[in-house]
């Protein structure tokens, strides 16, 4: 039966790439503004054509289709150009996460083996030492915006040098075929920075970048005006566009034909200027920078007019969903990570959510969300079988989704550990409401698992954090022979309670524990005071240090 | 390089098939409602558990994959139940367009061939005749909401009965392991009604319909709360679902995990009865319907309250619109057919839209709207050449889309008659704004081509009905040896006005001529005085019967 079902000679079947993403917006938004800073202004119809001259000056260096072609630069006009121009001519973007050490990034570009390298001037610095001639990099493309000259950069391989990015732009023509391929090619790839070890390279298809800014447009559309993604929204990243593509929007907001806003540099101030001048109604950034925005804005008597904000990265606590809705923000929690594209979980807004407190308001924006359109989202005990959406029971959270790295970048052995049992592992522990809320309890590698029981250290934490004396704590299991784990409490003192008792500590766990909020066998057997906690590059607690640290240590 | 992106061994790569659609609503909203008239409710939970025993009824019945499943009902839970379990179960789901004359009716199945038949009791005198012996059915499934037996009404085919519907479920077990397969596999098929000749297959696949889908959430999602989907929304067709899917709505309505109302037969008084008691919030139709109902609201004194309504079919009236709209509806058009899946096209409404009179509204929300995401939309001359999007020049408008059908089933030359050039022929005969706004003028088999020039009938029937004398027009070409067509209006006059002459009816065309709203050529040549117009059983004016009707008979 089924052959009777047959295409038509000439009919097209429609891959899933990038350039896709354009056709709606190539007719009903060619006027629409995309703006870098307070630098440059222009229409998608200028977008259009400077994604065929790119594509023009890339298709002078004789690539081979998948060779990488490397950005390093903020977020910018030029980077939104890459996004599309780069995967468009078959080759693979490679966005290099500038925040690294020098040495990481450097690891990261060795590793990918780009061919061009796309370098903002800013980050001359970084690579001026760089062996060019061992690596891969055969041409390299001048970003520059502060009149800095790529002269006495490279030395002896100014040869490499194609040109400054604007120059070579206004030389090419600004028609490109862009031609048809396999939706399964390769478009992008980036690292995640594990708290140790190198980074791991993830990957993304054409398709799974079109099937997440189509899931992206449908979840964030069907929330509420006054949070979700509205016809006439402006856009813009807090995000960094080498951080996991800005999550997906700057691909999302093309596709609907939004008014973009690129801000170059994060800083405050500018920040907070754009906002105003633009009028962005809709970002998403880390708690860190949400935090600094608010700083900045309470200095400046500054109120955001109901600016829409998805945060992600580390949990957005209820105090500071607080005092951002105080600031006029619509803030709220995205979850996922570098292995998912990103878009996993959102908080969920309904056109009859009832009446709320203040209080009940923080706290669900706060939680993980639930999971967004055609995500395959479950609980797994350590035996791979699904845990009930208690509210309770807690489990691996694993996924499937369209748009999931299918293994890590010449790491196969990691890439498998990822996908054991057919579901993508997000080391995430994690709980499920009868609603499809998720919420995050603890990293994998952060559980202690006590006599065939997981205790969470996060949970142990938050319980001792509530002493009085208690500066800072961080909760990591050490070995035991008998429970296998134990759970072991290091504790920074406030400078005024030095003198405080480790029994006095302990007494409050146990109180917990008494009252239900935390099991019995969760109160840590083994205490530290320390001076500081050690924390990683990204702040926070660096646990696999301290397990390091503290092993053989248990004495209370 | 690409060789490096290697898959992890278990990694899942996501096949784009219908089961996918119910990932989130299987955590977010089990206890969702779905109701059936007022004759049955039951939460996502049950749905869940009674498309798994439907896909155990089907499984006991030995079918081969790819096999045709039929349903003829009118909208209910079983229809719902269907759309999932009969693909999910690789099978494909024909869906009977049951407003076709019995004969028509008859030949969608014998040409479709499907091996079980699940039909209404309010059908059987249908099929009452039908020779079941030299058919493809080899099961039937009695659907019945009236107490009506199967008893009697197959005769000698009685033993194809397999049972009742709802005693079938009822000894099924809700436990199936659905498998994952190709996307591409076919999912539906339907037949699409020309005005002659014998109707048309269409067939979509797991794959277009997921992406269908996707993109109706997305587009409708990003539209203001006002008139887009949100969550929260109650969703009711009044577009039935045998006819193009119900515009796909059941399958995104599920996917977010609305709740949903299936009406059954069309009754205006009943359908206003669920929109008022089920909190209705978003639905579609055809002009002919909404009419009805408009009408029905007026004799109970009822105004809608906010209920979003995409029209479509054939072209809402700025003046119905005016109407829908004074009524509380928040009408707005859609544009597609039944080889499109069917959406291509949506009025636009943005947040920032700015103030407008209500003609200016009704005249926006009455136009062809723009592209929805990922749809590739141009105007063809005759040459496959795109034209400007100036918003004056005409062409066919032609399409590429994930979701359109790759052919008709078994007619592989209008297959590849509608493929011609890679782009999917509509027929339809637009123009496009510079906002990308279409606007269909005309039928490309209605349009008149007169010395090289396309005169669109339709402008010229809009000309003609100002008349004061004019009850109803047509304007069809007819062969002119100099010209090679020229337009004949054919004209039913009002009962009182029978004596008007043809020279003032013409004198209003010329008129509109030299005001430049039509070409000079475009002023008909031949006049035609009829008691009424022939129709199409969907009520479109008959043209091409017209055509031959008139052949010959062109003395004024």
């Amino acid at each position: 039966m089924a052959n009777h079902y047959t295409a038509a000679p000439q009919a097209y079947h429609f891959p899933l790439i990038i350039k896709q993403l354009l056709n709606r917006s190539k007719v009903t938004s060619q006027h629409q503004e995309i703006v870098y800073a307070d630098k440059m202004r222009m229409t998608y119809n200028e977008l259009f054509s400077r994604i065929a001259k790119l594509a023009n000056v890339l298709e002078g260096l004789n690539l081979d289709k998948g060779d990488v072609v490397a950005v390093m630069d903020w977020d910018s006009h030029r980077f939104l150009e890459s996004y599309f121009a780069i995967p468009m001519s078959q080759y693979v973007l490679q966005t290099v996460n500038v925040r690294l050490s020098p040495d990481k990034v450097l690891y990261t570009i060795n590793h990918a083996k780009p061919k061009v390298l796309l370098l903002n001037s800013e980050f001359a610095p970084m690579v001026k030492d760089y062996q060019f001639e061992n690596s891969s990099i055969e041409h390299i493309i001048w970003l520059d915006d502060n009149g800095v000259s790529s002269e006495g950069v490279f030395g002896v391989n100014q040869s490499r040098l194609l040109g400054e990015y604007e120059a070579l732009l206004a030389d090419a023509s600004d028609e490109f075929e862009f031609q048809d391929f396999d939706e399964n090619t390769i478009a992008t790839t980036f690292y995640t920075s594990g708290t140790t070890g190198n980074p791991k390279g993830v990957f993304f298809s054409h398709r799974q970048l079109v099937l997440h800014a189509l899931a992206e447009a449908a979840t964030l559309g069907v929330l509420p005006q006054k949070q979700g993604l509205v016809l006439g929204d402006v856009y813009m990243p807090i995000t960094p566009m080498f951080h996991v593509l800005a999550w997906g929007f700057p691909y999302t907001a093309t596709m609907i034909g939004l008014k973009q806003v690129y801000p170059g540099r994060y800083a405050p101030d500018a920040l907070i200027k754009l906002i105003k001048e633009e009028k962005v109604t809709i970002t998403h950034c880390v708690p860190t920078i949400l935090q600094m925005l608010l700083k900045q804005a309470e200095s400046e008597g500054y109120t955001f007019n109901g600016l829409k904000m998805v945060v992600g990265g580390s949990s957005l606590t209820e105090g500071l969903a607080k005092t951002s809705l105080a600031s006029g923000i619509e803030v709220y929690t995205g979850y996922g990570m570098s292995e998912t594209a990103p878009l996993i979980g959102l908080t969920e807004f309904r056109a009859d959510d009832p009446e709320m407190s203040i209080d009940e308001d923080a706290k669900r924006r706060s939680l993980t969300g639930k999971p967004v359109m055609m995500v395959d989202a479950k609980i797994w005990d350590g035996e791979c079988k699904a845990m009930p959406q208690d509210g309770k029971q807690t489990g691996e959270l694993v996924l499937r989704a369209p748009w999931l790295t299918q293994s890590y970048f010449k790491n196969a052995d990691a890439g498998e550990e990822l996908w054991q049992g057919g579901y993508m592992h997000t080391q995430d522990i994690a709980y499920m409401t009868e609603d499809g809320t998720l919420k995050i309890t603890d990293r994998l590698k952060d559980v202690i698992k006590s006599g065939g029981e997981w205790i969470s250290s996060l949970e142990i934490e938050t319980i001792l954090s509530l002493h009085p004396a208690v500066a800072d704590v961080a909760v990591i299991g050490v070995k035991d022979e008998k429970w296998g784990e134990r759970p072991l409490a290091a504790i920074v003192l406030k400078p005024n309670c030095q003198d405080v008792s480790i029994e006095d500590i302990k007494a409050i766990a146990e109180k917990a524990a008494e009252k239900g909020m935390i099991p019995k066998y969760g109160v840590p057997e083994y205490y530290k005071i320390v001076d500081d906690l050690p924390k990683t590059s990204v702040g926070k607690h660096d646990k696999k240090l301290m397990r390091e640290q503290f092993t053989g240590q248990t004495s209370i």
